[in-house]
């Protein structure tokens, strides 16, 4: 694979198999693509809650809206340009009030919950 | 390691050893973290230009201004929002102009080129 740029508008989000929230995402790089991460953009819509053990490492970049982020330890809210790394076998939270939120994400390994076939 | 949230102004950006640009990052998780990925900020001043063999896959979102990447194959310029997806192996010119730019990055494996001790 070349280098490659990815915009939002790009992305036909759709949600996951499974998963019944208000959360739309699109793989844009995975396993089809020869690497060892997974990209891709995820929205959120207002009101939502996801709750999830982390089978991969995963960070989370906010590009719009914010959300929180609860676990064990306590909540972390993000809005726009802040990072929330997610490692590997953490059970989380993930919630949104207001506008809801736009993200870009990276896993490692590639994470199958997010196949988009 | 737990579930973190990082924002740009926590970032202490300094240049990378041996790199002469004005283009200022600072990793936030890395290879003393316990995981497999490095996260970090890097701001890119106007004007810019940085050519370079990626040692490992990288993964840039930008949140502010622009910058193009440009290989054998062509050019691609990144606005905010945008990802640039840039392959292990692939060597690429990253040049700002206007504004210059500041991103959000994510390598597999770790970047020793972006130690910031």
């Amino acid at each position: 694979m070349n280098v490659q740029r990815f915009s939002i508008s790009d992305a036909k989000l759709a949600k996951s198999p499974g998963q019944n929230a208000e959360i739309y995402v699109r793989n844009l790089v995975d396993e089809n693509h020869g690497g060892s991460i997974t990209i891709g953009y995820g929205r959120y819509e207002p009101g939502q809650s996801l709750a999830e053990t982390l089978a991969v490492d995963d960070t989370m970049i906010i590009l719009e809206g914010s959300l929180s982020v609860s676990t064990s330890d306590g909540t972390v809210t993000a809005g726009p340009g802040d990072i929330v790394y997610m490692p590997k076998g953490q059970s989380v939270t993930i919630t949104t009030q207001g506008d809801g939120a736009l993200t870009a994400y990276v896993t490692y390994p590639h994470w199958p919950q997010f196949h988009n076939d």
